[in-house]
């Protein structure tokens, strides 16, 4: 290790601490509520880790609290779904536009009944539609596996959440029924709401979403193991759908605050891609009114300022920006 | 000039040669015809040009044919009112969200009154409005100034179009009336609207729009003549809007497929921006039904493409993919 | 029977006649087509039946053709829903505005998660919902002895119709959904669901229609059998909603151009309500873009001017009306 | 006179009386105040007046208060309208299709570009701009004139409410700037506009508006005068269209709630019409929500349920209800 890289670290450390005590200021948002275990979560929890494309990890707070993955689990998915059938094929069944309505809309294409982006929960049981019809009772498997390699670990899952959402997600199940009415899913409508439930309840850390960000920053390939875990073209299509659909009712705001692609899940989770740099995972459960966690957007959007990651930045604004937040 | 630089150059315009002949190909869409003038434009003319950072250009075809920048300077014009009054003050009046609706739209957000982006009529109105408060009667020469020191050449201006515009344009002086009415503009606003109309008939050149492009590119300088035209803040938060919401309701398969900020306009003109790289200007009257030059979205899809432009690119797709296209 | 009666009767014949005739020549519309069984309907079957608050009945055409009742079943299972758990309840759960939407829309009221009204299919599937907490799996025995009772006849049943449905269904599975997440149908989503798609298959003839449409216009009570069926102040409410709601996302200029209470179905049947008067049966499978019989619509329209029976008509149009049709 | 006549006239008197009181106990709802002298109403001015179709007049409470007519004088303006040009005509420029938005909504009938109705601004301006395209200069006098015979009596004119109107009226000046976009009025946009700010601003009373209301329900002939002031099938059109889009985003529960066709304006005022029996006037400037009188509203359902008034109505619901009000 030679003295630059202990110093650049040092300062990449420092930032993060900055950011950690500067989120820590904010207390507004609500843990999501809609299924009893969600509600459980230790609304103080607050976690920040950055995993880079040459395998290093930063982090600070509680990177490894587990939390339900939710709809973080929906960009991966979609990532799985364009390697295993091509890019042409899921574009025919969900398009790529930001909706402007609720991640629980049940607005579809006019034209073409498709779901508007894989990022709304229609989209994401189409995802769920295209896995299932792949893979059968193995998909679930498939997934798990997959989101495994790129965290870097076995990662769990949490049958109460998923139970929960089983019972109470009339709303799913609906969208479901008009996907199969509008011919987008195939008729095995229980089966797909029932991965779609599976998926959104595995368990991860704000550390396995930054080494998973790392994973789609690198190409495809988790630069902790040096294991290919995704498509090179899908990882382009999903970071490219992050971009524009990922902070639900937000993209455009999103693009010119921080302008990295990311994905926020009701558990709490946000993970954020830096093409060929890093990933960024965010742990902290209290949500804004759009289901996005307060804290994550807060040390996602300061992180991008301060280490110049937005794609249009003319400057290194440097610590300057960060000491009048502190100040 | 050194031999790589050579053999660079001639790499581009081989480039640019095979992209303008596939651009060729596209017969479809129709010429503008709300008013008289744009009807009048040839159809077959079309230019690409691309200007680099380093103050080169590379060109082919119709390059040097006038035509009117319509919405195309609702680009620079946004980036202007930032300069002037500040990004937050702009933001109070106009907001960065893609709309989902036509250019013309008359929606505006709910809760603010705010026109959704200053890429729609309504938005490039309000700015027009900020511009007119500012420097009242002079705010067309300031505008005018600033164009043609970003397009490195005193531009020229289109009376007829002007006049057409100004006679027939009641659905823009609606918009603008409503704006008063949602006081987002003063009350001026014959002098705002008709401002609007003058901005929109300026004329500029596919080069112009590709010097344009390259002075966003370059922090606000433009390469050729090293002067500083844009204030940098002002440079970043266009290039996002352009992004998210330049080529009207088409901003996710945008940033899907091209992902590069551009903003194309009725008078056939397309200018695209990739930070710190280069500028492209197209020129080709025949329009989709969104508006979009036709032959101008397929040149700047092939050389997103060709040149691996797309913010997301994991790879250099090399001449393969162009191969593909003129096989 | 007295001389004026039976001139009257005469004249009223011929005026059905010549509103057969006219009928006659319309011949655009299509049959539906979403389940095989609708589309072997006989196009041509058109038939117009009067039954009058005295208890008669005046009829042209294939007055005696079955034909399932579809939609035109929600005028009448709202009328017995209001009557089992009052209208104070039954608004708690639908509302009675027509929603200028399509009859499967699944657009609620925002405020309430309401259906708009009993005549579009979530509506009418929330009032399935009333009447099944209410009766359970006798809740269809319920409807056809009440639908029977006010045809004056047993109604029978298509079976094929009903498996059709119920297997094609997954539209208003869908909206059953959506209705047990917003809290206003019970968790029975299948049962639910089932007992609409076989109210929807009961078999009617256009005399039943006009029998049944007499029931509403006499105060509830049959006035061929003198029996009371229908609740006094749920047929006030039925037939006001379906003035406002009956002939789907169309009730102003229904209002303006007929005026009368009326509900159409898929299966070609239209009722009419003239309060205190009479009631209107028609049948004509062909269908507009709506879904309303064309021929029916035209019957209708035609009998009310001529009949004078708009709510609002201030002159007796008499026969000149009708002759300018027929020249 | 004889005794029934007597009695009859007490009954209706001892009923207004009760329904007054009732409505005083209604303090909810606010005074308009987009322009300064409508705030400057007396709030608990409240009147009601009763006009038959025989000639007499029944009333209560503050009768004679002048107030300006505002979107009451829609109805009227349409009726001449009808009269003028005809039904076909004035049909394919404004439509009768309840909106479901507010009064002041910009949306028009997608297809057409027609305003929705006559009873939204956007409609009432296309009629403005009928009027004014056959008077020219001279519209206003013949409204005035027309609306004075139909009252009864020369009808004043509020100079100050009416400055008011037009140095404010962005959204209206901006609603006729787009129907001149649709080719739906001409382009004297600022004359037409002038109109009808000027029809809104001409001042009525409670019992004004009975009488002109029973002008409407005695066939187009002022009961009072026996002169005739409106056209016959104007008459019908104009009571269908107040039934269906009178009172706002509101048409369904109007008609199930009230069942009468009715107009309300922001000045507090609002006419009921009860087809061959009587018109009925209310003022009380306290709006709700909709802008509709919060007493008006209230006293002309009293009226409708205690008189059985409602089209639909079975029963004589007797003075029971009305004393289950008062208890």
């Amino acid at each position: 290790m030679n003295v630059e890289k202990v110093s650049r670290a040092d300062e990449l450390n420092s930032i993060l601490d900055a950011v950690y005590r500067i989120g820590l200021r904010y207390r507004d948002g609500a843990l999501a509520d809609y299924i009893p275990e969600l509600a459980k979560a230790e609304p103080e929890h607050f976690g920040i880790a950055v995993a880079t494309a040459q395998g290093r990890i930063y982090a600070v707070g509680d990177i490894e609290v587990e939390f339900t993955i939710q709809s973080v689990s929906k960009a991966f998915a979609y990532c799985l779904a364009v390697e295993q059938i091509g890019r042409e094929q899921v574009l025919r069944r969900v398009g790529v536009e930001p909706s402007g309505d609720a991640f629980n809309a049940i607005e579809f294409d006019p034209g073409t009944n498709r779901p508007y982006n894989p990022m709304v929960n229609a989209g994401a049981i189409t995802v769920a539609g295209i896995l299932h019809e792949r893979f059968g009772a193995d998909a679930f498997d498939f997934l798990m596996e997959r989101f495994s390699r790129a965290a870097g670990r076995r990662l769990g899952f949490d049958e109460k959440v998923y139970r929960s959402e089983a019972q109470t997600g009339h709303r799913n199940r609906a969208i479901a029924h008009l996907l199969l009415a509008g011919g987008i899913i195939p008729a095995a409508v229980d089966a797909i709401v029932d991965l779609y439930f599976r998926q959104c309840s595995i368990l991860v850390t704000a550390a396995d979403l930054a080494r998973m960000g790392a994973t789609l920053a690198s190409m495809g390939e988790n630069p902790m193991t040096d294991e290919q875990v995704f498509d090179l073209q899908a990882v382009r299509d999903t970071q490219a759908v992050m971009l524009s659909c990922g902070m639900y009712d937000y993209s455009g705001n999103w693009i010119f605050d921080v302008g990295i692609p990311a994905k926020s899940g009701v558990g709490g989770g946000i993970v954020g891609v830096v093409n060929r740099q890093l990933g960024i995972g965010t742990y902290s459960p209290r949500l804004d009114r759009k289901g996005n966690s307060v804290r994550g957007v807060a040390a996602i959007t300061l992180l991008s300022e301060e280490l110049g990651l937005h794609a249009f930045d003319c400057t290194n604004v440097g610590s300057a920006l960060l000491g009048s937040f502190l100040s």
